[in-house]
C-alpha cells in the first residue's frame, strides 16, 4: 500500500481520494525523528554548497487549513539550515500598501535571492483561497489568478528558483481535535482566536477552493506535494524527504576560484 | 585569570589589552560544543515564547576584521532557531539605491520585528570603519556619525528591541593562518578574493577605526561585548552564553488568551 505524493498536471485533485492519516511503514515516529535529524544535517550541508554556489534558490510554498501544521513543519523540518541562507516569510493579511498592488507584488519581493532556501508559510494561494471562500474580491478576478500564478511560477522557475510546494493535508475531525488541544492546553491558548471557529464553519468551501487550486495551480514547472498530516511525525518526515531529493538532485557545486591564487603566500 | 567580556560605558578600549586567544578554564573544544547545543535548544524555547509574546525583539550585531568569524557563528550558535523567527541580513557594498539615503536607511529596514531575533552580519558599523578607512566619504562625515549611532539604536531600545554587539576579536597571525587555510583548501577557495590581501594591509588603520567604533559606541542602551576569537570553539561558546543569557533575562512570557474562550467545545 502507498499513496501518491503528486499527480499528474492537469488531472483533476479530489482531496477524498487521500487519506490525511496515511502513513507506509518504514518508518515509525521514533526513527522518523532520527531521519529528520539525518535529513537536517545534510540539507544544511547542501544549502552551504547552494550559498556558495550562487546561481540557484528553493522556494518551499507551504499551504494547509489551520492547524495543519505549517508553523510546525517549519520548527522541526528547517531548524538545521543555516539561518543566514534561510527566509521564512509568513503572509498573513496584506497590509493597505500591499492591498494597492497586484496580489502578487508582496509575494515577488520575497521570493529568495540566488543562493537561498525560501520558505512562504501561507502564499499568493490565499489569494483564491480565502479570498474566495470570503468572496473578498469579484469571482471573475480570482478566477483569473490560476494562470496569473502559473506565469508568475514559470518566471521564478525560468529564474533557477526551484519550487516545491506542500499541501498539508488534514481531516476535518483532526483539525477539531487540534483546536480543542489548544483550548485546553493553557501554553497553547493563545494561538486559539474565536475567529479560527468561523473558518472552520466554511470548511467544505475551503476544501473546494483547494481542490481548484491544486488542480489548476499543479504544473509541470511547479507541481504540488499532497502531504498526509494527521500524523505530524509522518508530515514532518515528508516535508523533510522532500525537500532533501530537491537539493539533493540540484546537486550544488562549490564555485570556482578567482583566477592567478596558486602559491600566494599570505604575509 | 578572567578576561572582562564589557567595558564600562566611556572608558577608552584599546585591544591590545584584549588577549584573543583568551580562553577560561570552564570548558574545552568538546565540553564547550555540548554546552552551544544545550544553549541552542534553550534559546529555540526562549526564541519560541518571544515569537508568542509579540512584544519585544533583540538584534544581534556581529563585526569583526575579515575571517574573524560572523559567518562561522551563525552557523554554529543559531542553527537551532526557529527560522521563522530569526532572520540573518549580510550588509554589504550598499547598492546605488541605498547610496541615495543617509548610512542608516538600509539598516533601519531590517531592524527585527516584534517576537523575532536578529542578526546583523556587519551593520551600520561598516559606515565608520571600512568608510573611514578607505575615506569614502569625507573626514567630518564620518565623524559625526558615532553619535547618529547612539541615537539610532537608542531609538531601537526604547521600542524594546534588545541590542547585543559582539566584536569577534582576532589576532593577526590568526588571520593570516586562516587565509592561507582558504588558499590551500580547494573547498574553501572560492571564499577567498585578492581584494582581502589589500584590506589586511591596513590592519592597524582598521584597529584604529575598531577601537573609535568600540569606544565612542559602548553605551549604556547598547554595549559592546569583546569575544576573543582566536580559537573559535571559545568564541562560538562566548556567543552562545552572551544570546542565551539576553534572551533569559528578558524572560519573554505567553501572551494573555483572548477574553471568553473558557469552556468552548469545538464541533
Amino acid at each position: 500500500m502507498s499513496q501518491p505524493l503528486t499527480v499528474a498536471p492537469g488531472k483533476k485533485i479530489r482531496l477524498e481520494e487521500f487519506d490525511p492519516a496515511y502513513a507506509n511503514d518504514d518508518y515509525n515516529k521514533k526513527t522518523a525523528a532520527d531521519r529528520i535529524r539525518e535529513n537536517a544535517k545534510k540539507m544544511a550541508e547542501l544549502g552551504y554548497r547552494l550559498y556558495a554556489e550562487n546561481r540557484r534558490a528553493v522556494l518551499l510554498v507551504l499551504q494547509g487549513m489551520d492547524t495543519s501544521g505549517k508553523d510546525g513543519t517549519i520548527r522541526t523540518v528547517m531548524r538545521g539550515l543555516n539561518p543566514q541562507s534561510c527566509q521564512v516569510h509568513p503572509f498573513k493579511q496584506p497590509s493597505i500598501e500591499e492591498l494597492e498592488h497586484d496580489f502578487l507584488w508582496r509575494i515577488h519581493r520575497e521570493v529568495p535571492r540566488r543562493g537561498n532556501v525560501g520558505i512562504f508559510n501561507r502564499s499568493h494561494y490565499e489569494d483564491v483561497l480565502v479570498v474566495r471562500v470570503r468572496s473578498l474580491v469579484p469571482e471573475r478576478e480570482w478566477k483569473s489568478r490560476y494562470e496569473l500564478i502559473n506565469s508568475f511560477e514559470k518566471l521564478l522557475t525560468e529564474g533557477d528558483v526551484t519550487i516545491v510546494k506542500c499541501f498539508l493535508h488534514i481531516s476535518k475531525e483532526e483539525q477539531r481535535e487540534r483546536l480543542q488541544a489548544r483550548l485546553d492546553n493553557p501554553n497553547k491558548r493563545w494561538k486559539f482566536s474565536k475567529g479560527d471557529l468561523a473558518e472552520r464553519k466554511l470548511w467544505d468551501q475551503y476544501v473546494e477552493a483547494y481542490e481548484d487550486a491544486l488542480t489548476l495551480c499543479n504544473t509541470e514547472h511547479a507541481p504540488w506535494h499532497i502531504v498526509p498530516s494527521d500524523r505530524k511525525w509522518y508530515r514532518n518526515l515528508t516535508d523533510s524527504e522532500i525537500l532533501r531529493k530537491t537539493m539533493e538532485e540540484m546537486d550544488p557545486r562549490f564555485p570556482a576560484a578567482e583566477e592567478g591564487l596558486d602559491g600566494i603566500v599570505v604575509e
